[in-house]
């Protein structure tokens, strides 16, 4: 208590601490006007560099902007980098930072531009800023939505080893089908292979059906058939498992984790209790 | 109670203003024989309607009934139009009508045959007419249907902000493995542009699968394979939210609110208590 | 009492009563073990039946075998026919069967083969012998899954209505999408009228995606993909209306009306109750 | 006790039994570090065998590195030879093993190897092989997942009868709808015969839809837009029989059966409850 009341007295008379604090608060955190600002523009951003990304991949428009969209993607770089290097600058534990999750997707969504810009040939690296969508998940991990999803997850997670349990039936009974119906269309109507045929097999079970691939024998319409009705049947299953996950879990009415959007200066640990006054995980002053 | 009572009684004496009332009880309520019996055969026209300007569509059958086809359109557009001025003429406050959401579709419902009529080259636009079929909606609100579809929509509320966390995700799954697809198959088998992957990443997900793009590259086939199987279980996820619900909702056994089919004969609101003699939303008698 | 009991003296003493009484037991009924056999060929006799039709319909198979299969019809046709005159020999009340449901099964499932050995064109007509199949139903009611059946039955009554405003509501979605369709992809793609493009807003929104019809332009796309969404997340209204009412019906452990497989010997109504002694339909001696 | 005291004595004893023992326990159980390594490493023997039998499928894979697939075969079908032989030795009757569903299973796992030597013709035979995937689940069944799987299975086995009738309609309704389809198209679109229009129900109704046989008619594709909606709405049914079972299963609570890993060294039965001193199918000493 002692040491954390002298150590914010410090902080508050050292203003250049103060700053990054602020920035901090502004950069990590979503419970102020400002906080909540700098998140509504780097969604923007986001999904402004996305959208640009996109339509670089369609021929005639690229033809048409190719100026345009190369501007909007320095200018959202040269963005990103200075918010990249005041996330390391205002964070108290750099090096965690940087080697987090986060940190190297914050890195990987800038690089590109760069190396293309040096290396001329480097152009499909481009595609890896594809990478900057994850970052949509950071801002609206902060903004809202929190609750909701973490309900959700918590219903997933009970169910989720029956699930891969049966996922895995799923799998095997797909790898069986598919070599039984690369020996009896053996060859003909697309089935070239086993994993071809696993991958026709996965494509049917999972009620997709892209035609691309599909039995032409008798037999084997008939073991189509009954692979079709298997998939059509057994999709109850996790949903009947995930059912029953979300109405026990809405029915405990446990007391929530009520989560404020605060995050650790030190850590930029997320999920603090509303009224914590210290990181549950480095135990730093919030 | 006193006011309303003398205006009650002004209402009664004024023959112009009994027609009018009587006519607003037809057109707009749905609990006497007269008011169901009108809309029944809106509902008819509507259909008709509906169904003339289908036929249109078909090219033989067009060229063959061209002239029955049209003058059905004028019949109904001609009855249509003195519905609208009823409509209009009936209400108390009729700007209130006229730019209220019914009000507004049964305007463009009547508008395009006119239009057509005066401008010879606006025939694309006859087909705003399919607008007429949102009336149905109206219709059969207030014939039957209005407890059933009020109990889905309010067990579908309850899970609506769950339902969007989890649409949000998939599409930012599918913009995510679209532009991996688009990376891997290289522009072949129809993956030309990231947008056009990413419509295939939804057919995909949402396991439609036209098979118009369809992946060609083993790796391509894997990543498909990957997301196939995710569309196949977490179709589970809206499900046990929805049924959750539902469950829920038919648990609580609460007070229904017994709506009947009155509606307001000043603002047209509907949905007052069994026996409620004021408006809920202006306070005029009903 | 009294009358009944003289009556069923009656029928004990005459021979050819006692003969009809057996038959109608066999025929229509399933608890001794000749009714129960009697049940189990005409199972057979059906299948066989639906088979042979079936391949008939296989060029090179009926090419090859065309004797054995109308060897086949002929038999299985005669005998259907002994079955349907000793139906109304056995039954009290011969018209009431005759014009019954299941009457006019049995007698359309005869009349093709008569019918084409007379007239020499009519061979289209033989396929309506696929009614046969019907009949499977009445076997299987008299045998087992009665309970199964019945409670599956109860469970989806009380949900029926909601499912047809849902299924409702979907169909007036593909009337718009489909009609919006044909506007933007205009005529081409195969969109060539309003009709197909309804169909192919309900192939896709059923999720099941043919793709012999589908969108070439981006907006046709983006509209497409708005309306897989939907399908995918929709499917959760019918599947939860169905779970809930499925596991109130569970929940209910009403005392179940213990159904006997006995049928009235007068008008052959099923589902007396274990015990009962007179028919609940026409009143007579069981 | 006694006898069983003294045979445990003599079992002590004997060294060959001693060793007959520890392998029996090696192979069949999964409760000691010595065990658990030995069904890991089958799990990856049957998984590279798997595997290298998919890749030799594929042509020009199978071009390159024949001689390296062909050794992989060999080496592994040697060694689950020997595993074959040991577990006929240690078992203590040999001959209940071997004619035990996975006895046959491990005997056709390795048979087409050594047939396919011998008669150069017999490669297609080699396929067979694939039947070594079945033996996954006796791996895992000892090591993992007994617990879900069981409880998943129990939910399902509750239902099961449910949605044998269900499944039995679908099927029955395929047909039908199969049978109008071949009469309404006529031969063509790919309807060429009553068992490829049913083919086509099933891929419709399953919501698959390959659109490898698409109807070309308007009444063909109004019956199967009809076709369509219920395969939509019906798949409502078998999630909510599922459903309804998970969640009651769940509720139960009941004292669930502690099943250990252990087998019976006599019988190799499994699913022994904890501290369980004798087999509880045959009665000799755990």
């Amino acid at each position: 208590m002692m040491k954390s009341e002298i150590k914010k007295h410090l902080d508050v008379t050292a203003p250049k601490h103060r700053l990054r604090q602020r920035l901090h608060h502004i950069i990590f955190d979503a419970d102020t006007p400002a906080a909540k600002l700098f998140d509504i523009l780097l969604f923007i951003a986001i999904v402004l560099s996305v959208a640009g990304m996109m339509l670089e991949s369609v021929g005639p428009f690229n033809a048409k902007f190719r100026f345009e969209l190369q501007l909007l993607d320095w200018v959202l770089t040269i963005l990103f980098t200075i918010e990249y290097v005041l996330r390391i600058w205002t964070t108290g534990k750099p090096w965690k930072y940087i080697f987090s999750f986060y940190g190297i997707v914050d890195l990987l969504a800038i690089l590109p531009t760069y190396i293309a810009f040096f290396i001329s040939g480097a152009h499909t690296l481009s595609i890896i800023r594809a990478i900057r969508l994850i970052r949509i998940f950071r801002v609206l991990k902060l903004v809202q939505f929190v609750g909701e999803a973490n309900n959700l997850a918590k219903s997933l997670k009970a169910s989720a080893s029956k699930i891969i349990v049966f996922l895995f039936f799923i799998f095997i009974v797909c790898i069986i089908v598919g070599t039984m119906m690369f020996l009896i269309e053996g060859g003909e109507n697309g089935f070239t292979s086993i994993p071809r045929s696993i991958y026709w097999a996965v494509v049917t079970l999972s009620t997709v059906g892209y035609g691309d691939i599909s039995p032409g024998t008798p037999l084997g319409q008939f073991l189509a058939m009954i692979l079709m009705i298997l998939g059509y049947s057994v999709i109850a299953v996790p949903t009947g498992l995930v059912t029953a996950g979300v109405i026990k879990n809405s029915d405990k009415k446990e007391v929530e984790r009520i989560a404020s959007t605060k995050s650790c200066p030190e850590c930029n640990a997320i999920g603090h209790l509303d009224g914590a006054e210290f990181c549950y995980t480095c135990g730093s002053k919030l």
